[in-house]
C-alpha cells in the first residue's frame, strides 16, 4: 500500500482511525467463550462492526503471543479475515520488534511474508542495521517507535543530548536516512501532541501513527492541529475504548458506536482540511 | 534461579557459555527436514550434546515465530526439553520485547508462565513502565539491552547526553532504580570489550549476557579481563559458531566439539578467578 492510496482511502472513508485488536481473554463477552476460536471470533465481530469507518487494524502481538500456538492461530485468522473481506484496509501488526540483522530479517518474514500485513512497528534502539531489513519490502512500512505514549518515553525517548535535541529527535533525523514518506511512519504518543511541533519540523511529510487516544488520554483536535499534513498524515489509534465499549452480547454494535463517534469528528477535521 | 545458583552451576560446569539455539530452516542438515518438527529434532540433538557445557540455552524467538505456528510449536517442544531433562540450566527467551504496561505484561506471561522460561531479553527505549511488568516475577531474570554487539549501537545507545554519559549509560543507571543484581542482567555487546570498564563502574555486581563471542567477533580473554566479577557475573553467548559447526549428519558432535572449545577456556578463566 501506498502513501497516495491510503490518503485515497481517508478521504473516501473520511476517517483517520486504526483499531487496535488487543482481545484478552478475561475482558471478552462471555458467551465467546465456548468457541473453538474466541479471540478471533471476537475480532471478527469487531472488525465487520467498523470497517467501513476505519483505515487499519491494529492487532497488538502480545496479546496473541501469551495464548502460545492457539494465539498466533487466531493472529493469522484474523489477518486474513480483514485480507480477503476489506483488501483496502491496512493492517499493522504492533509488534514492536528489532535485533541484529540477520534476526531482524526473520521478523520481516514473519510478518510481511507469513502474515501479510501491511505494516510493522519497530523499535530504534538496536540502530540502522535492526531496521533495514524491514525496509526491503516493497510497498511495505516500518513504523518507527519514536515517541511513546507512555510514562517511562521520558526515562530515554526524552533525554537531551550534547546536540540539544531529544533522543527521539535523533531517531527520526537518523531514521531519514533509512527510509522515506513512502515506506516509514512514525508512532508519536498523543498525550504529548505539544511535541508534534517539533515532529512535524523534522518529519513534515511522514505519516505518524498516533496511539493514546481514548483509554491512554489524548485529544483529537489538538493532534490534528499540530499533526496534520497535505495527505493527512495521521492515524489515530484507539483500543480499549471501542473494542471493549461494551461486554455484552452487543460487543460489536457498541463499538462501532464508539467507532462511528470517532469517525465523525474526524470527518468534521478532514472536511475543514480537505473539503470532503 | 538466583544468582547464587547460577554461580554454582558456573562452577561446578567449569563454564558460562549459553549457546544460541537460532535454527534457519534453510541451515539444518538436510537429514532433519522429513521430521515432523525439523527445528525442534535440531535443537535437541544439539542441547543433548552441549548441555553439560553451558549454562544457558537461548533461542531467538525470531527464528520460531516465522515459521508461524509450527514455529511456535517447536519453541515450546524446545524449552521443555530442556526443563525436563536438564534442569539447572536457564532457559533465556532472546525477544527483545517491550510495551506499554498493560502489554509489556501480556509479554511476561508468555515468556515466563506459558513457556516457563528463566529470563527473557527486554529493549529499554520504552522506560520504566514497559520493563516493570517483567520484573514482577520472582526467580525470573529481565535482561535489558545496554550496548548491543551490532553496528547500529553507534545509533542511539552512544549517543552523548548533556550530563556527558552515553545512552547506554543512562540505561544502566536509570534501570539500577527498578530492579537488582538478581533480576536483572544487561546485554552489553562483546565488540565493546573497552566500554566493560565503564559498563562495570556502573554495574558491578549484575550478571552481563555477552553476545558477539564466535561469529559476530570478539575476544574471550578480553571480556573476562574487563568483566568478571565476584560471582563470574559473565554469560557469554555463541550461536552459530557453535549450531553450525557442520551441516552434516555429524553436525551435533561438532556443536559439542566447539563449544568444548569454548568452555575450555572458560575453564582456565574461572581457575585463574577462583581457583576451581
Amino acid at each position: 500500500m501506498t502513501a497516495e492510496q491510503l490518503f485515497g482511502e481517508i478521504i473516501r472513508k473520511k476517517s483517520f482511525l486504526c483499531v487496535g485488536l488487543d482481545p484478552e481473554m478475561a475482558k471478552l463477552p462471555r458467551h465467546l467463550l465456548h468457541e473453538e476460536f474466541p479471540v478471533f471470533e471476537f475480532n471478527r465481530r469487531i472488525i465487520d462492526a467498523t470497517h467501513d469507518l476505519v483505515v487499519a487494524f491494529k492487532p497488538n502481538v502480545a496479546f496473541y503471543e501469551c495464548l502460545g500456538t492457539a494465539g498466533w492461530r487466531q493472529l493469522e485468522l484474523t489477518v486474513d479475515h480483514i485480507r480477503r473481506n476489506y483488501p483496502g484496509i491496512m493492517v499493522i501488526a504492533d509488534a514492536k520488534r528489532a535485533d541484529i540483522g540477520n534476526t531482524s530479517r526473520k521478523y520481516a518474514e514473519t510478518f510481511y511474508e507469513h502474515l501479510n500485513c501491511d505494516a510493522v512497528t519497530v523499535a530504534p534502539y538496536m540502530g540502522s542495521d535492526s531496521v533495514l531489513p524491514f525496509l526491503d519490502y516493497a510497498g511495505k512500512w516500518v513504523i518507527l517507535l519514536a515517541l511513546t505514549s507512555n510514562k517511562g518515553a521520558e526515562d530515554f525517548q526524552m533525554l537531551a543530548s550534547r546536540k540539544n535535541e531529544h533522543v527521539f529527535e535523533s531517531v527520526l533525523k537518523k531514521s531519514l536516512n533509512w527510509g522515506n514518506s513512502n515506506n516509514m511512519m512514525y508512532v508519536i504518543g498523543a498525550t504529548k501532541a505539544a511535541n508534534l511541533v517539533k515532529v512535524r519540523e523534522i518529519v513534515p511529510d511522514h505519516f505518524l501513527l498516533i496511539p493514546g487516544v481514548g483509554a491512554q488520554g489524548g485529544d483529537l483536535a489538538e493532534v490534528a492541529g499540530y499533526g496534520l499534513n497535505s495527505r493527512c498524515g495521521l492515524i489515530v489509534n484507539s483500543s480499549r475504548a471501542i473494542i471493549y465499549a461494551d461486554s455484552s452480547d452487543r460487543f460489536a454494535a457498541a463499538a462501532r458506536e464508539k467507532a462511528r463517534e470517532v469517525q465523525q469528528q474526524m470527518g468534521e477535521v478532514l472536511g475543514l482540511r480537505f473539503g470532503v
